[in-house]
């Protein structure tokens, strides 16, 4: 191991160098890749020069994500701590089933569950785990709601038509899962959303009703904290009442936002989340640890444990199943996701992440101002969100975005509300600086205003 | 970042210089885990000297799974190239849904999927895609084969019972998901095994005529590669044959011995494999490479894309669908699990991987030979597997093994087959020697010898 070590830290500096000097990686199209770099398996070894030199072409290659130009996901930037942390997993690898195989590491992990719930303000019956992204715990609490609605189906399977309930603007893992589940796409209402990107109470609790009228049995609200595209927040009071009224459960999917039940000054915009049966959050957005990071929450123990937990005596061999942390989990075997939150939250306190999460509102704000006052940009998303979405000069931001990536000028999206497209700038980066976020629009207006094809654009769209 | 790169050098030099002269890390009792180290996540930030010190202990108290005496799971060792390559993904935070931020780590993944389909013999219609673990591949077949078998359950959910097969040995995932997917644990039939731990094709062929009879939906097969307790490998050419002339999915479970598709000598344990649906394996297993690397392909590219598409404008924005690899997987956001194998496959070439596989059945053949030529020990499995199962001195396989974990001697499970308990020994460290392997036997015996109880009840069991 000692002689790949160096070779890691040498692979290592070099990329933490280039994503200063370079922070946008130079692009290869897709049909060059297996050109441009040897990615081929062969029979033979690769010398260990060749090797060495292909891994370093490859490092080298790879999107940036941990640059300071990079704004095109609902993660980037890399925390050192937490980097720490995952690096130890690795090098460590265990798997967390067992305390037998995982010792302390289950402490770990249920630390961090056992402060997310009092942070969330469940009672004493919460329990939680780690699920393989945010999908995943969006699937997990759906299951946990389609058997806490009828404890047969474990059993016997699906065998009537239930539905669910989720926002025009919620993620798409919300029909993906309920294929999965056996219940189906076609039983998942999509509630309309108010101008902020909301889901509108008054509309969920009539379809619900239309649906039982109609002998469709509902079980599961999805309510969002931080919508994908707008990073807006579903009002959770009348949703909960609502829930409590129908008998459904509510989730919370806070993949993206979740983060603000850190922050004094932001955790209002989640104000009612104690009243959720549910809450999932992924720390590897907000909270800026490696992928992946996520957490699923609960304030029924009972029910995490009867979806879940299972019997399996060549794996159960000692301790309790409180310890053993495969009875509550959706896969088998699990790499170690908690390490990475445990060395970040240890080492700067739950102060530390709050600062963390409300420095990212403070560059939103940032970006929103410098928009504001800028007449060439059109501003689309609203206060209180880390995605600033707007257009520049009118310049379709689809065309925008893939030139600027096929430029290798700067990494960042494009997405729709109510049918306008717009760009989409997250400023999830807590590395970042208000000058960095500046340096952004610098960037793009000396990019389009360099470039013959956007003044063209420019022309055909009457601005100048 | 460099400082704490320089703190995971010293953590990783001391964790291996430990690995060597103390193989079994001292054992915590879970309830003197939060005592012995101060795991608490507190509001104030740690000084960066208590920081630093209770990371060295936790990371010298976590369970030694990379040392020659770790025998407990399915896994263990570390190979260095592999590890590597996960340290540089945990580094690079790229997520592997679009080639937009992942880049050239979308032709890796490709390229390992691409190579294993040819390994296992299936035509150009293939694909595949890697699973958060392997009970989680397992879900993926099950789910490709539901949605195969009947189209309509995606839109409409599950509304018919649907039968599906597996032998008493195979992994508990199996009713597990058959709950998930919403088809009921019920509906799972356990296909008795022969004496060496194999599915009995005409126990199979009559459950599924009754099935029939009885108005049931068959849908699936799940045959394993390896199974959990003995290693057996269900013999694939019969179960194939029933599953063509009664129209089910045939599933391959190689999450354990998968792996033997690299060797010439033992590929045979999976001949007829190319007949089968989907495969999976998990490289964090035989291959040795961290956890966790699980891959599922299937010859049905278009049954994989039916389960597992879906449309989000906002994260599909460039390049084509091959290449956005998001649009074949259960998760949106996911974590590269395919540089690890890359890495170690590219630098040790499928020759390497060959050795690999061959040096645990060898080190599997060192350990029966042993136990053949000692009657203090009784063998239950049987050649051609790398889990060997015995007992010594008919001493009950559970209390030795807890007491060998709580002594902190050696790291080994116990298992059960037809009411049999023995332990299980697995040789799947492939940086062991022979000698290792011998000298888990003098430990074993050195400790019952010298253990006052152990004498005690080799007396009530009339041995000496």
């Amino acid at each position: 191991m000692e002689k790949d070590l160096v070779l890691f830290n040498k692979l290592a500096t070099l990329l933490l160098q280039k994503e200063k000097e370079e922070p946008v990686a130079p692009i290869i199209p897709p049909d060059e890749m297996y050109t441009s770099i040897d990615i081929s398996l062969e029979d033979a070894p690769a010398s260990d020069a060749f090797f060495e030199e292909t891994l370093e072409k490859l490092v080298l290659s790879t999107p940036r994500t941990a640059s300071n130009q990079f704004f095109n996901q609902l993660f980037g930037g890399r925390i050192s701590k937490a980097t720490l942390g995952d690096l130890l997993a690795v090098l460590l690898n265990n798997s967390m089933y067992t305390y037998k195989v995982a010792g302390p590491q289950v402490g770990i992990e249920k630390e961090i569950l056992h402060k997310i719930c009092n942070l969330v303000g469940y009672g004493k019956d919460n329990d939680g785990t780690f699920a393989p992204g945010g999908s995943m715990s969006n699937y997990m609490a759906m299951l946990m709601a389609r058997d806490a609605c009828n404890s047969r189906i474990k059993n016997e399977g699906v065998q009537q038509k239930m539905t669910l309930y989720t926002s025009k603007e919620s993620h798409y893992s919300i029909p993906k899962n309920a294929t999965f589940i056996g219940v189906g796409r076609e039983q998942v209402r999509y509630i309309p959303t108010d101008s902020y990107g909301r889901m509108i109470p008054e509309k969920l609790e009539e379809q619900i009703k239309e649906d039982v009228s109609l002998g469709f049995q509902p079980f599961f609200v999805n309510a969002t904290a931080g919508t994908t595209v707008l990073g807006a927040f579903d009002e959770l009071p009348p949703l909960s009442a609502i829930c409590k009224r129908h008998n459904l459960w509510l989730h919370v999917d806070g993949a993206y936002c979740g983060g603000v039940i850190f922050s004094a000054k932001y955790k209002h915009l989640v104000a009612g989340i104690a009243l959720s049966d549910s809450f999932s959050v992924n720390a590897h957005k907000m909270l800026g640890t490696p992928l992946s990071c996520s957490i699923i929450v609960t304030q029924h123990k009972k029910h995490l444990h009867d979806s879940f937990s299972n019997d399996a005596s060549y794996l159960y061999q000692t301790d309790g199943d409180d310890y053993n942390l495969g009875k509550t989990s959706i896969q088998c075997g699990r790499r170690n996701d908690a390490l990475k939150l445990w060395t970040l939250w240890k080492s700067v306190g739950s102060q530390g992440l709050e600062k963390i999460v409300d420095h990212q509102f403070d560059l939103a704000d940032v970006a929103r101002d410098y928009i504001k006052s800028n007449s060439d940009y059109t501003l689309y998303s609203f206060d209180d969100s880390i995605s600033i979405c707007f257009n520049y000069k009118n310049i379709p931001a689809q065309t925008l975005c893939t030139a600027l990536y096929e430029n290798s000028e700067l990494m960042v999206g494009f997405g729709a509300f109510n049918d306008t497209e717009f760009v989409r700038l997250v400023t999830i980066n807590s590395g970042n600086s208000k000058e960095d976020i500046l340096d952004f629009f610098k960037v793009l207006e000396n990019f389009v205003d360099n470039n013959l094809a956007f003044q063209k654009l420019d022309v055909l769209n009457g601005i100048h």
